[in-house]
């Protein structure tokens, strides 16, 4: 280690092995850990207490932990833990594929939950108490603060709430992230919670470093290790049809007089379409932009260099190495754009309706009508969670779902009779894109929605499938407010299930 | 009229017919009107104007309107226009009988929104210009202020942006409801919104009445007729079982320090289930509760008189006829203890979480992993609409959904395997109450919900096929984090339509 990252005394001498601090946790704790989509989760502890998972359940002996996080993590995390079987409950969101295939074989139990909603279920008591937390920090400043690394999640109510602390100091994280975060300090239980006082993207509100009680740290580890920076894959060709399509439609809002010309604060998902709306955005013409998002990804640190972003609040990151590689070569310039804060408040429902984001979230599926799914595959078979996508739909200024028409090589249409699980509903989805079009559902019926849904974003190859439906329906339904067929509602999804096609 | 009601000479030079008035709207104009669940809306110009496209129909020659109010009105307004044929479009909200009828054949588009969402999609330019608002008020002051009668809804938002406004002076209304209300001007677009600050449900942020141009005063009205004013039915053994299970839940959480003493604000939905919440709490112990609810109904009063309620916010009152002459009789004592807002205030997201309000809503079903269907019987007639349900239900401390077990004679099961609509997800809701039992879903995965709603809120009579559905989908599903046999999940709602009974 080049330059000491523990600059408190106390703390320096608390320092231990990662297995050492692994033994501090006891079977059937509720162990709450850093880590938001891959950034600023812990390296070596739960890698540590996965190995002693094993070693006990080869003695015969039970050993699992109820596991919260900020969100998804990474496979020395998730899919460690997964793996050594050692995850009796999981909340709030998981990406990882050993995990997930455990939860959908009913052997993990995963509660699924809106981002927002974490921190003050945790507080409300819902959880139950935190036996010990794992946080993952940049350094340990003189005084005992503690400077979060590439993410902010939950970690100061973990901090707060935990009886112990286990803290790794990762020194592969940059020194110049300090001052990057923004942790406010001022969120309270009701009856006496106060508004919180931000009125812009790039308002700070809080302190730049985490607080913790130092007599609850009960080990620190030093790490060395990478954030899980998976590359992202070539903008193709689908993507950038469904970029070009929202970019336009952005700028048709403002010529309508109905955004402003420097648009309101994005909110953008996770992944290759997102990303390419992002590269879009580069070369719109749009200028001044602003961020209130959950993670920033590749595509927004070229929007912070080329100036057409001019700041991004966050609470994570999900760069490619390329982009990490950047992000540490420039920390100066980033750390002047960037604020990164809690999740509870990236999230918060206050603040997503007074800024009035731009939501723009992947999904699985939309019906005709409208509902989205955003977490099941064919109704039952969880993919990651519903995040913060909620949070952005429902209290932004606009929700946008974006997906590719089709899935798994053309057998699969995203736009569907009935969504087969909800998790958007009607009343929280104003506008669907695919590469095919996209639709405006503000101010229509179910039954219009339904016209503009197939008409704009399905695939050509079930277009004639849904109007066959459609018509049907609004034929011979019980309501004609939202035409179904019961029957065959969900078949689509069933005949995929039967015979690997949605295709009648 | 024995006491002049219209104190400013300007306006008093206005007053004219109704029917003079309804001649000034013209066909294909959208009009928004005052009034919330059946109080203050306007008694006389609605029913003018549906005589005129009635007359105007007869001569062959089209004349239709597109529709916005608070929420639900009164057959005087929605039951006179759409008996008309003269609603082309209505937003947000009915509960009127031929209005739901004309909806379900496919013959009047409905839009049903979140209410909080109401006032700023009109606002953002989601429905275009408002071309004339027609309002209901109790007085109008001598400096041209209008003092607003039994319902706030979103007239300031419709006399702020009408092209044109007719008012109706109600002097049925008690003149003493004039302190009652509380109008907040601080609401802006967005980049420039500002925190509300407002941190109890009795605080005062505004003013005392409404503003409008008197330039756009185009007709006053004299008016003098009641509210809808529908008697309640007596409380039911169902209902009060219901009441008991909640009350004995929010004992229980008080116990166990999750609430405290005099709980969290309260909303409460319309009806006689509610209203048997009410009635409950009335003898339930609880002292110094406070409401931040939407609607007023006659346990609320009785509440207020008795003391166990210091004090309640809303945007309008549910009373029946006895209620009503009591509110008048005492209006000195309610007008000290009630506070009227907008509704974009009441329903506020920012203030229903920061308050933390115990949410208390009807529905007509869930499904056994916890979503709820408030709005569609069998997947596509639909009821009344979704309202400020989903304001609560996401934002609150606690969502709670209240219902029978069973409806329709014991034929229909509130407990199904799938909803057959969704308006509140899995991520939504944490409480079911039956006349069964309690279901508390905080913190449960899919399966474990199922099991807890199965056993502790199912009606007997259809418990043993609700297990049976989930065994085999938990075995023959194809994901198990939320098994369904999707030919079957909708199934129960189809056999309903065959045979009469969900019974299989």
């Amino acid at each position: 280690m080049s330059v000491e990252r523990i600059l408190d005394a106390r703390l320096r001498d608390r320092v231990v092995s990662a297995e050492a601090a692994a033994a501090l946790i006891q079977p059937g704790e509720t162990v709450a850990m850093s880590g938001f989509t891959g950034s600023g989760y812990p390296k070596a502890v739960p890698l540590a207490l996965a190995k002693r998972i094993e070693q006990v359940h080869a003695d015969g002996l039970p050993f699992q932990i109820k596991l919260l996080t900020g969100a998804s993590t990474a496979p020395e995390l998730d899919g460690a833990l997964a793996k050594a079987d050692g995850i009796a409950m999981r909340m709030p969101f998981q990406s990882d594929p050993d995990a997930r295939t455990r939860i959908n074989e009913g052997k993990l139990d995963y509660i699924d939950i809106h981002l927002s909603h974490v921190a003050q279920h945790v507080w409300f008591g819902f959880y139950g108490e935190i036996d010990t937390a794992v946080i993952e920090v940049s350094a340990i400043r003189e005084d005992g603060s503690l400077v979060p690394s590439t993410s902010v999640g939950n970690n100061k109510t973990w901090l707060d709430l935990a009886k112990k602390v286990i803290i790794e100091v990762n020194d592969w994280q940059p020194a110049g992230v300090d001052g990057m975060h923004d942790i406010y300090y001022g969120t309270a239980l009701p009856p006496h919670r106060k508004p919180i006082p931000l009125v812009s993207a790039n308002d700070r509100i809080g302190d730049t470093s985490l607080h913790c009680d130092p007599d609850k740290i009960v080990a620190v580890v030093r790490t060395h290790g990478p954030d899980r920076n998976s590359p992202f894959s070539p903008i193709d060709a689908t993507s950038e049809m469904i970029a070009a399509h929202l970019i336009d439609f952005l700028k048709h809002e403002v010529k309508q007089g109905r955004l402003p010309a420097n648009l309101l604060p994005l909110q953008s998902g996770v992944g290759n379409i997102p990303n390419a709306v992002l590269a879009g955005l580069a070369k719109s013409g749009f200028r001044d932009l602003a961020a209130f998002t959950e993670v920033i990804q590749d595509g927004m640190l070229d929007l912070l260099k080329s100036g057409v972003l001019s700041y991004a609040s966050c609470t994570g990151f999900a760069l490619s190495p390329e982009a990490n590689e950047e992000f540490k070569r420039n920390i100066d310039f980033y750390r002047q754009r960037i604020i990164m804060r809690t999740q509870e408040i990236s999230n918060h429902p206050e603040l997503v309706r007074r800024l009035g984001c731009i939501g723009m979230n992947g999904m699985i599926e939309v019906d005709i009508y409208g509902n989205v799914n955003s977490t099941h595959v064919m109704g039952s078979r969880i993919m990651n969670g519903i995040g913060g996508s909620g949070d952005f739909a429902r209290n932004g200024f606009l929700s946008t779902f974006l997906s590719p028409s089709t899935a798994k090589n053309g057998t699969i249409s995203a736009i569907v009779p009935m969504a087969s699980h909800v998790d958007h509903t009607e009343h929280d989805v104003s506008i669907i894109v695919t590469e095919q079009g996209l639709a405006d559902l503000r101010g229509l019926t179910p039954r219009k929605r339904a016209r503009v849904l197939i008409d704009n974003c399905a695939h050509p190859d079930f277009r004639d499938q849904l109007n066959d439906y459609f018509d049907r329906a609004s034929r011979d339904s019980y309501g004609k407010h939202t035409p179904h067929l019961l029957p065959e509602a969900l078949s689509w999804h069933q005949r995929w299930l039967d015979t690997g096609s949605m295709k009648g």
